[in-house]
């Protein structure tokens, strides 16, 4: 029998936690759940005899190494910045281990350690970073090994409504940790390359700097940019590649609304604000406007951003009421946590609101002089406000890695992200039978 | 004979050496002048009996204690965060110290030991702060001492260009360290308060919100806040006051042709450009903008930033060059870095220049029932590029307070800021001898 421990329980284990359970009886697998909130952890493992709840206090190092010693192979689900003592004890306890963080410099530094000890510590393989790394490779590595030249090289991911849930002017409901998605692109600029020319966009511009991209069947969309779009160079072997840009998908109109959140410096989460509990929708918006005892709150912003009053914007900004003296409801507050409160009270899923993952990418190279395009994307949608998309598309390529570790399908040892065929084509394989699907087509080539 | 060691022999410090040997034989003074760079120590030192030049490396604990051991006061021109360790020793040693830097709660920190030493640590004597910090609480304290009650106060400081040598269109010229004149502002959202409500603005509107001061003879400013107006609150007594606002002065269109490199991002220091040694002033400013084989540089920032092409705006732009094919001559340089080498290339004084310190404090008051108003400026002009007045409106208030401290004028002990009215009186009036003069005079009120 293998023993699998996964730490954390939060939202995206569900679908996590059902795959493993599906293979478990087959596959001789027991699974201990862990969390901090024990109710969190049984909820989970419901009555399943494959799979325990215990309570673990990840920050006890003897609490921590003993639940580990007793497993082949550990998930860290926990917050990023909280899995390098886990790995530690992975190298040190010869364990293998899966999580779906971005890989931090610390975790890269036990890479010799994880060769020596001969386990496999996978990371960066839930969904962005993760099913995009997959499903990119792939391609890239069949235009590479035809003797094809890569020249552009970019890739959109997007956490968004269903169309069918899609009932407000934004056509977007969060989906995932609000914090990230108020604090998205703050805090450094973004640097990508366009035909041979470095680009950098500071945050302040970033929402208006976007480009559309038209995805069958399901319209058009809006994409700004990830922070550093230049380092999955030397991750993708792109190294000389002319134009290589990273992104964010939203439905047309969003960045642009939220530009104005951003320009106004709402998403700041550097200093508390003054008078928080006595703070309306209303006067939090007229603090980061000039004073005018004779203008109103109203046109002081459409004056101050140049808004037209009769645009979508406005009727985007009306919608959110935050133009209305309704309480923030919170004690303290950074102007981010504030804008966070209000946008919570209307962009949070309806129980029976499905949500969707997008995913894009565009190929450009030379083959045989030949200018060539391929386009490739994926549209997975949640079943409701519970059992999400998001949820989903993180949780089922951990499981699939977990599972091909302990069969010893993934066998390299050290510290991987999944951007080699031993990984990405059984697990595109498998993602595929579990309905996380790619489409690719080639489409007339288009520079810039 | 008292003997005062000064550490840092720069730019500023000129002025103050001449005003401190103006005073030592009638005082029976030896003043010690060290630097890093001898022969700079040795240059303000010349050959005046009573000064004398040495090299010390104020990094070396056991040379700089012996240094502060055998003197009766020291003045620290060194950079603000290297202050600390010498005024540890100061308090060790019991020996006062004089900078022109802003207090840091390190420095606030040493206050009780200070007081057990009998000690005076006084900081903030410079022009901004210092001069500002004199002859506002001179004002203050005379409207309180009558029982007024502050409603507003508004204080502004410009480093510029005097008249006579104003021959660009910004109506600039570095007179100080340019590095900061090019972060000015950057790193955190503005913070002050007006007519009993808070606001903000980030950065990246800062060079927005500006409003204009005239001052007699000189006619038409521009004033931007400065970081965090609030904390002067507590600093002046003005716990309640409804508006503060600090701020900096500019000729009229310098902001809004400054918040294009602010908005372009050119100002961030946070990251290295790459290929910067092949860059040219014209491809800095592409890299910004977005990119388009069809369109000039000059009609994508335009376009981007809504720039009229016959605006004065955009000649401002053109008198630095910026358009130009010229290289930018650095190796490696982060934007702000490579800003900073385009600016210098004009924005140096010519030897014949003269500068020109502006200050100008508003002050609205109740006074029996009645609103009234003061406004209080001064203007204070160099000689040329070497003698300017920045190092002046600097060296001499650090000289000045030094005086009084080792003639026991000064003897409070602690951790000052030159706020009390044992220090401003005596100050401002040595100041006005000087030919640091302030100008008072009752106006109408104006609220906003």
């Amino acid at each position: 029998m293998k023993n699998i421990l996964l730490i954390g329980a939060g939202r995206s284990t569900q679908s996590l936690v059902d795959y493993l359970s599906s293979h478990a009886v087959d596959s001789d697998w027991h699974i201990t759940i862990c969390d901090r909130d024990i109710k969190l952890a049984q909820k989970r493992a419901g009555s399943n005899e494959r799979l325990s709840a215990v309570s673990l206090d990840i920050t006890n190092d003897a609490e921590r190494s003993e639940a580990i010693q007793k497993v082949d192979l550990v998930i860290s689900m926990l917050p990023a910045h909280m899995h390098v003592p886990v790995a530690e004890d992975c190298v040190r306890f010869k364990k293998h281990m899966v999580t779906a963080s971005y890989v931090s410099d610390q975790m890269n530094a036990l890479h010799d350690k994880a060769v020596e000890a001969g386990v496999v510590l996978m990371n960066e393989i839930g969904v962005d970073p993760g099913i995009d790394h997959l499903s990119a490779m792939k391609v890239l590595d069949e235009i590479r090994s035809k003797g094809g030249e890569m020249t552009i090289f970019e890739s959109f991911t997007g956490g968004l409504v269903a169309p069918e849930s899609d009932d407000n002017p934004w056509g977007y409901k969060f989906s995932w940790n609000p914090r990230n998605v108020v604090l998205a692109g703050a805090g450094g600029a973004v640097k990508f390359k366009q035909e041979g020319l470095y680009k950098y966009i500071p945050y302040h511009q970033l929402f208006r700097r976007t480009e559309f991209i038209d995805i069958p069947e399901y319209g058009r969309f809006e994409g700004y940019a990830n922070r550093d779009s230049l380092r999955y160079r030397s991750v993708y072997g792109l190294e000389n590649i002319p134009t290589i840009y990273r992104g964010t998908l939203r439905r047309p109109g969003f960045c642009r609304a939220w530009d104005v959140f951003v320009k106004l410096g709402m998403t700041d989460d550097s200093y508390e604000l003054e008078g928080v509990s006595e703070m309306t929708h209303r006067s939090f918006l007229n603090t980061f406007l000039g004073y005018n005892p004779n203008d109103s709150v109203e046109l002081k912003l459409m004056h101050y951003l140049q808004i037209p009053q009769d645009s979508e914007l406005m009727e985007k900004l009306e919608w959110l009421d935050i133009f209305k003296d309704t309480p923030i409801g919170l004690d303290k507050a950074t102007p981010a946590q504030a804008l966070q409160q209000i946008l919570e009270k209307k962009w949070t899923m309806k129980p029976d609101d499905k949500d969707m993952i997008v995913m894009w990418h565009k190929f450009g190279y030379i083959l045989d002089g030949e200018r060539k395009m391929i386009e490739s994307h994926m549209i997975a949608k949640g079943e409701n406000a519970e059992a999400t998309s998001m949820a989903k598309t993180v949780g089922l390529p951990v499981g699939i890695a977990t599972r091909f570790i302990l069969e010893g399908k993934i066998s390299t040892p050290g510290v991987h992200l999944p951007i080699s065929k031993e990984i990405y084509l059984p697990m595109l394989e498998e993602l595929a039978a579990n309905g996380i699907v790619f489409h690719e087509k080639e489409v007339e080539y288009q520079g810039y």
